[in-house]
């Protein structure tokens, strides 16, 4: 017998011995063991409305768009589907067209990196952005587990804005900038979803969206907006527009994510990163060029028949998400609905449970009166056959120690109320535990 | 008029600026300059074997395996297509079987990480290595730009160890590894290819093997063993086996890729990372799933579309990409060897040009008694017609600075020798100017 090759963790780098790694893992395995539980938990879309078959069609409607819009000859449209591709992506126009339809963003498409999913792009700015030991990003609290988990591939510390009722305290925001200054640290962005945030389900409304930008430029901030769920509002009329449809200066790197709205298993996001990069000879670039170059040491390109999935998706429905989503929009909005009046109907005023009431979006937070750990779900998980998500694995602060993180993409509105009546029957002997506990 | 914001370059990632990620960006754009010059640069697979209407049939063949010898249900192969999958993988079983069929490489498919082609891979082992300033990678010179590239987003040096006629000296990588530990340096691995090198087309002989394996062994360093062209053989008989193969005390992390194999266009690669890792408290991990962390944080998984993809293609032809590539084998040997033979007649033995006889695989190195730079292929693209790569940017080494590499995949083999022709004019040209400067 050899002995094997053994290598210590702790000569590793050190964001495999972090807490945010650590989430994640902890997390999926809980889902894992427990197969047969109702998942609150999971931030996945809809299933049911999908058919493998669809993949075949999106590429046939890629192929027609290449052939007999874009004139290429079937030889070059051969080699946009087999071959190594263009770094920044095949797809720019269709998604520059897609912001434009969808969100009244309107980018050169040049700007635009098609990346592995949204978290390549995540990856991409803050490698950009972090430089030396001084450059530090500012993310809203409760933070999404990936944009942590990003920061600490490039050892770059996160630092927490406090969200508060209205999705970002402002004034928490200027306060932590100037005292990130008077240690030595460079606040280089601040990182936030505007809409329906994950974990917390806020959206920012018109006002806070103008005074953050104008707060932005004060700072010589860039803003990293984060837009996995805009297009899931449950009142379509009702939505304010985007900080990068605000945006007039290119404070704004929009990150965009077809995961939620596409295809999940086509691993397609995109970065708009218009900002213009000085070099010391004076000449200029494009920030997305930038980008393109790490992309091009990270992952060389997005798999182009990835890109071409999404292109036909995009293609079916002239450039629209919110048509494609017509069905998951609308299924979306009745489970929302029904949660938040079955949340009124299980919890009276002074049980001392209560929510938040998103407009949209995947996600809500109900907050309890005793203790949400990871032992709590594991009991959830096992005795009461429902998943969901402790808040505590978002944030440090001491309120999401009682929180708990519902999500309503993934089940029927059947399931959902069945998943209502399980965590209804589980808060509740909570309560009674702890009274019987005094 | 609004200000813009800007960035400045200096205040950027380093690596932005480094001349590893320049070159990259200067080849593809003398390419793009010149889309009718002939291409003996480019290592990119074989075309004309392939067809769109390929990849639906992938896509079913892989259905038809997760329903019929997976046993999953209709629903559970949906999912499999479309919804977020397992971090390491979906086609882990699968790409077991093809190591185990194309290379005698004998592996736990829990050791294995499928990526977003090698290149994240890459990126993987070298973030995971590289935990303080001390740690350093060594690498073969001349030196694959995307090892470079890698380790310049995560601040790694990369210490290069001289490849010479036998493709590595391993005396000089004990001197290397002596050297840097006597700087305060951690050599961590050694990356190289050990069939069909790129840029080298150099393959290290058996003993060589043996005697790599062992001094990695002494020295306690992991090899990094990276093969893309090892099925290109172009006798497969008279092939040794990888150092994979070879590896008794996992000792290698071997990274795969299935760009040039299996497809481009899906960018997928794996690592096989079987080494154990230990935390202080005593448990025991595989790297793989220490890996799968980063990667969860990185692209969060590979396009389960794009695995089905390649899994389609190995199940096709009973897990070998050595019977899948049988056209493509042939047609690389016949372009080597016409590559050969036109060398030998165009250039007599007292010209002065030299070239090294590669076994199999895309590429191999000319040699010639004037200078090789980015000029002389603006030069050759403009005047000539036919597009090479100057060796200078794979390696700092002066004999670089005369040497050219030619890749030989893109082109039929009519389209090679006419190649041939228009480097042999274009050398030609060089020695008479050359001489009339003397």
């Amino acid at each position: 017998m050899t002995d094997l090759t053994t290598l210590a963790l702790l000569e590793l780098h050190g964001s495999l011995a972090d807490p945010a790694l650590e989430s994640m893992n902890f997390l999926n395995e809980v889902a894992n063991r427990y197969p047969e539980a109702l998942s609150l938990a999971a931030g996945r879309p809809h299933e049911e409305f999908f058919e493998i078959s669809d993949i075949q069609r999106y590429l046939e409607r890629y192929e027609r768009h290449l052939t007999q819009t874009q004139q290429l000859t079937p030889e070059q449209a051969r080699r946009a589907f087999f071959q190594y591709g263009r770094t920044k992506g095949i797809i720019h126009q269709l998604v520059a067209d897609n912001l434009a339809v969808d969100e009244g963003i309107s980018v050169d498409p040049e700007s635009i990196v098609v990346t592995v999913g949204c978290q390549e792009a995540m990856f991409l700015i803050l490698r950009a952005l972090r430089r030396d030991e001084r450059d530090a990003v500012l993310a809203v609290a409760p933070t999404y587990v990936g944009l942590t988990g990003a920061a600490k591939l490039v050892d770059m510390p996160v630092l927490t804005v406090a969200g508060g009722p209205g999705g970002i305290d402002l004034e928490d925001l200027a306060a932590t900038v100037a005292r990130a200054r008077a240690q030595g640290l460079r606040p280089r962005a601040c990182y936030l979803l505007a809409d329906h945030s994950n974990p917390s389900g806020l959206s920012l409304d018109l006002p806070t969206r103008h005074a953050l930008l104008e707060l932005a430029e004060r700072e010589g901030l860039l803003l990293l907006e984060d837009n996995p769920y805009g297009v899931f509002a449950s009142d379509p009329q009702d939505r304010p527009p985007t900080l990068k449809a605000l945006d007039r200066r290119r404070q704004v790197v929009y990150l965009g994510s077809y995961a939620k709205t596409g295809l999940p298993g086509a691993r397609v996001g995109f970065v708009v990163a218009d900002q213009l990069v000085a070099a010391a000879d004076g000449t200029q670039s494009l920030l997305a060029d930038e980008l393109a170059k790490l992309k091009s040491m990270l992952t060389v390109n997005t798999a182009p028949i990835a890109q071409a999935v999404i292109a036909g998706k995009l293609l079916e429905h002239e450039g629209s998400l919110v048509r494609a989503n017509a069905r998951e929009i609308a299924l979306y909005r009745e489970n929302l609905a029904r949660l938040l009046a079955g949340l009124v109907q299980a919890f009276p005023a002074g049980s001392g449970v209560k929510w938040n009431t998103p407009s949209g979006g995947f996600f809500l937070v109900v907050s309890v009166p005793f203790e949400v750990d990871d032992a709590l779900l594991e009991t959830s998980a096992r005795d009461y056959g429902l998943l969901w998500t402790p808040m505590h694995h978002f944030t440090d602060a001491p309120e999401a120690r009682r929180q708990l993180r519902l999500a309503v993409s993934l089940l029927t509105p059947d399931q959902v109320d069945e998943g209502l009546r399980r965590l209804a029957r589980l808060i509740n002997d909570q309560l009674i535990n702890d009274r019987l506990a005094d």
